[in-house]
């Protein structure tokens, strides 16, 4: 049975909606249990006691604040994001899901956890929607400065996870360029196409403007870039939400046509939404670590632990290990 | 009166929507006139006579292909895109706007126009929607490596540009990022940041996803992030509307309702749309050069002209040349 550590205390809105999110997720799957790190007393009156038989506690008050700076966290070996990926590094648990500062998390699972062999640096995972289903782009934000050598090792991780936790057996890879011809790039992404031309799913160059096409199913790049594109789109689809709503209010057929509509948007908004993706996994570490984003909302929370347990039963990292080590 | 060069043969579409956006300019606005740079014959014959007396012609029937390779322009002088060109150097004409090569307009445009004097680098600049109104973003793609300096020289003339041209008195800069704190970002934009600091009009760091929000009117980045904002941010609202149009057909509901708001989406449509800005200006090289989209419509055209015309009569080189030399 998959243990998951649950950082009950990370996340904007404190512990409500992360244990609601693990009582969802413990009700619609059956195969695993969940340790929750933090204020034991108040976690405990809000669960179901049906359910109290696979969850347990590790209790603690300290919480590492979204304001800390991450390195600090090394020292502060009583918050509850430090106790959780104790959990794992001591065998006690499989994998941990947290909604804490992401930088924190993104350090103590890297030095308390260890880098998986061959990996020089870990890289943030996360999924964006497609027209024909969803797409994997890192970096999105551990590594603002790449060498050539991290987007190979990037797109070996991001297609290890795309054959063992998304189920797409020959996984394209694109590299994120300001034009399709192989001859476009800046001196990073020109490098790096000669390291990737000798993966087999590397289709080349993708452009902003076709990540959504589903050309690719997984997207490299260094995390500056990659943080530019997740936050622009986000953006694009909030200001595009924002300008048709008041549009929409300057007319009352157009008003009448939105209500009609309604269900069509709300359809729309859940395909959009990070929500329905839970969490980016951190590639290239030992053991599993999801980072969900601090307003994660208990629906983000469910789907990060299930992305925990997909994670924790593949064999994505020695799959990655193997790879890494035929490259060279 | 100002005389616009017109390279009437660039573009995805050859000549019948450039002429056709000429035509309209010089039925809308009274003070400038026309030199057509392409099939003279071809041309003339879809002109109203009454608009004679304001277009001259160069006659040239070679066209630079968007295949092929910028640097061979240079030796392309009968081509439609040089002689427009060299119709500014001569002083035979005030701005050039082509639809062309765009990569080969820069060149000609850099080379036989020259730098304004402390540029080391021209930028191409891009009007986008904002909540508030447009942004001006550049670089998005002349440049793909980028030092600080070049990054300083883009936000003067980003600047020169909104105060000259778009007519905003105190233009708010912002330097695009992965983060709004002043530690955030990679090498380049760190670097940047404590040149950017002595402006007065610097805001800081501006993150993707609050571009749109209005709380600048200039950013600045290298010509590789640029590109993957400007196309990620189309590619954007493109999957919004085909997944809103597929949720939408799955009820008659919906297809009413989005009967009723049509006008509310047109008049969107309308604001995101690249054809209201007419086209990019390359910033930093002598005289005044607009580089339009390959796939523009006769408002696209239309607007580029306009464009020009307020470019040509502003005082915007003097301005970035007075503002880099106090930098100094």
């Amino acid at each position: 049975m998959i243990r998951v550590a649950v950082d009950a205390m990370g996340g904007d809105f404190s512990y409500p909606p992360i244990l609601q999110g693990c009582i969802d997720a413990l009700k619609e799957k059956k195969d695993f249990s969940i340790i929750l790190v933090g204020d034991e007393e108040a976690l405990r009156k809000g669960i179901p006691s049906n359910l109290l038989d696979r969850i347990s506690f590790v209790d603690t008050k300290d919480v590492f604040l979204m304001e800390e700076n991450s390195t600090d966290v090394l020292k502060r070996k009583e918050s509850s994001i430090y106790k959780a990926v104790e959990l794992v590094r001591n065998k006690q648990a499989d994998a941990v899901v947290s909604a804490g500062h992401s930088g924190a998390t993104m350090s103590l699972a890297t030095i308390r956890l260890g880098r998986v062999k061959g990996v020089d640096r870990p890289a943030i995972a996360t999924l964006m929607p497609s027209v024909t289903g969803r797409i994997l782009v890192l970096d999105v934000g551990a590594n603002v400065d790449c060498e050539s050598e991290n987007l190979l090792q990037f797109a070996i991780m991001g297609e290890a996870y795309a054959k063992e936790v998304m189920g797409i057996k020959e996984p394209k890879i694109g590299l994120l360029s300001n034009g399709e011809e192989d001859c476009k790039g800046n001196k990073l992404t020109k490098e790096s196409h000669k390291l990737l031309k000798n993966m087999k799913n590397f289709v080349g160059n993708i452009e902003g403007g076709h990540i959504f096409s589903g050309e690719c199913d997984v997207v490299v790049c260094d995390g500056f870039t990659g943080n530019i594109l997740l936050k622009t789109a986000e953006g694009t689809v909030g200001i595009f939400t924002k300008l048709l709503r008041s549009e929409i209010s300057q007319s009352n057929f157009a008003k009448l046509g939105y209500i009609l509509s309604k269900k069509a948007f709300k359809s729309l908004k859940r395909h959009l939404d990070y929500d329905q993706y839970g969490g980016a996994p951190l590639l290239g570490v030992n053991q599993c670590t999801i980072i969900s984003h601090g307003k994660s909302n208990e629906i983000a929370i469910k789907n990060a632990i299930f992305q925990a347990l997909k994670f924790a039963k593949s064999n994505i990292n020695e799959n990655i290990e193997n790879e890494i080590k035929s490259m060279y």
